[in-house]
């Protein structure tokens, strides 16, 4: 092993160590079967156990009941923004999108393919550094869809309102962060590489009663029904990601759940944040009302000292915190698993890097 | 390490040990970075290398120039039903399909959903034990699709003839076992998980020039062209999945390429026919000429001795040989990276199965 990492990575993100150890494990021999779990039948015993106590801990963690169905697909979360309109929007009908950015772009270009679509709302007037609120849900359209945290821009959503309509979420990049009403929403989904595993599967939970209504004919592999039928297994599923998730599930359940979970990144951003008010050589960029617990973005008041701040965080074990070129600056993102002491060290060198260039015309 | 098996799962399958190996080093930390493969951005140059040198590495071993391009989609060779025809099939146009098996009903039945597809040739009437031969490919066709091998019924297709339309074949259960004419086919898929790597990822190999025709609206994830422009990675990709191919990709063109296993597969295959072919107690299920070099399928005579047979294969650490429900029986699945060894193993415990019971009238 090389020297510790502080991993800010945006998603494929950083895991817990003891989720990491497991994982390679089961790369090499699951559960002492002499096999590894690549290697074997998704249709064998020991693999169906992983997919159903994922599935079944998905349900545990929200808090939902039998009316909801726990999926795990391949594709990714932008397969979602087309699975969504095909499933949901009835021919003929209107959904409703919010955008906050350009992954909520995206759901809303792919869902223009196939039908009408109504942004009710939409920040990009100011390069989507806050979240739209006070807007007026259509009662007539089919669905609602939103974007709980903004990767790109560092915003999040801290309040839904109770809608008349089902409500559709993209909760890739802050899924099992925090305590939720989840009976608020009616179909959530995520990529799994940012809070809950590694990349190549997305979950998708949906209220059952929802779905069936477009009359539209579809690929069956788009077909939400089709995979409940299969218990999420209509085809050979992406095994390893599947159990990776499992894996950090079980994490998160055995420490607290959300509740353990959020109190941590509640402290992670506040130490975050409160470094970036209080440092002379930095600013947040958006909205702090709207300021998200998994990516805090800021950017350089002296962009001179860029190199020299670039060496620094480097050479402190810091990874990953370069800007999306969209917003510039830095993005620090601090998903479950990173430890409060990776915010400290990137705190640390944002003090010792004030102290001292704050007053320095010399650029190093 | 728990004793050795001999893993002949129909897939997810047996992977080579030093890919298991190395595969697990780097789910613990990846080329010594202090970080695991799962936690790191598919935009890291770390990743986009894996990336790149598996794309390279299927055009060596296929000997395909910069007419074709590669990918690495999530979803599974089932996505592939549908996406081969959003590509390929012009609206109110025909494609042609020769059907062997449930895989191809499967392509055929999605096909269906958005145009007009004759079925030229079909196995269907002796229950795909056979691969259907001398059938005229209509030259209005916008393309033919065929399946290399059928994993459930133990056939594969072993001469491929020129053809006047272009040539989609799903190669899932028989990429990289052997040595073809490549150029004769337009557009090449399968599946990762039996001989090329870990469920969640599937290789699309396109002779560009044959895309764009169709005139029709698609998702973006179901464009190939947007997955050709984005350099397979227009999402997230299935990172581990692609990290496992390219591994198994190395290991084949260190040893020696598609010549050196297919001289290994030819070795397996014979002997495990001709022990099929010989012991008095079974019988194998297919047209000989059609047999499948990677999935034998065989009946045993004496149904009354199924569960002592079932008990010496388990006991001689044999592990995934029960047939699919479809054909019933035993199905040995031989990809790659089975050793010899294994199908030895097997085929002692036969010889031994019938010294002891093939005078026998009783059931043990």
């Amino acid at each position: 092993m090389s020297k510790k990492v502080h991993n800010f990575s945006a998603g494929p993100a950083i895991l817990p160590a003891e989720v990491i150890k497991e994982a390679a494990q089961g790369a090499l021999d699951f559960n002492n079967i002499g096999m590894s779990i690549l290697e074997i039948s998704h249709r064998s015993k020991d693999f169906i156990d992983v997919m159903e106590e994922a599935r079944s801990l998905v349900k545990e963690l929200m808090g939902f009941g039998s009316e909801y169905q726990v999926l795990f697909l391949g594709g990714g979360a932008s397969m979602q923004f087309a699975m969504v309109p095909a499933n949901l929007l009835v021919t003929g009908g209107t959904a409703a999108y919010v955008n906050t950015g350009v992954w909520a772009s995206k759901a809303i270009k792919e869902a223009k393919g196939i039908g009408n679509i109504n942004v009710i709302a939409s920040s990009e007037d100011k390069k989507f550094s806050y979240v739209p609120k006070g807007y007026t849900i259509p009662t007539d359209a089919n669905y609602l869809h939103i974007t709980s945290n903004n990767t790109i821009y560092g915003t999040q959503q801290h309040q839904f309102d109770k809608s008349p309509i089902p409500v559709v979420c993209d909760m890739s990049s802050d899924i099992f962060s925090r305590r939720m009403d989840f009976s608020k929403f009616d179909l959530i989904y995520a990529g799994a590489q940012k809070n809950m595993g590694a990349a190549g599967a997305t979950m998708v939970v949906v209220k059952e009663s929802i779905l069936g209504k477009t009359g539209r004919k579809m690929f069956s592999m788009l077909d939400y029904q089709v995979h409940i039928k299969g218990e999420s297994m209509y085809n050979t599923p992406p095994v390893f990601s599947i159990y990776v998730s499992l894996l950090t599930l079980k994490w998160l359940k055995k420490n607290g759940g959300l509740a353990w979970i959020e109190k941590i990144n509640d402290e992670k951003a506040k130490l975050m944040y409160d470094e970036i008010d209080r440092n002379s050589l930095f600013t947040g960029t958006c909205a702090k009302e709207d300021r998200s617990k998994m990516n805090a973005c800021f950017l350089l008041k002296k962009p001179e000292l860029e190199e020299t701040f670039n060496k620094m965080w480097k050479d402190a074990g810091v990874s990953g915190i370069k800007g999306h070129r969209d917003v510039g600056g830095y993005r620090a993102s601090m998903y479950n698993a990173l430890t409060i002491d990776s915010v400290k060290a990137l705190v640390d060198t944002m003090k010792e890097f004030e102290k001292k260039y704050a007053d320095s015309k010399v650029t190093a």
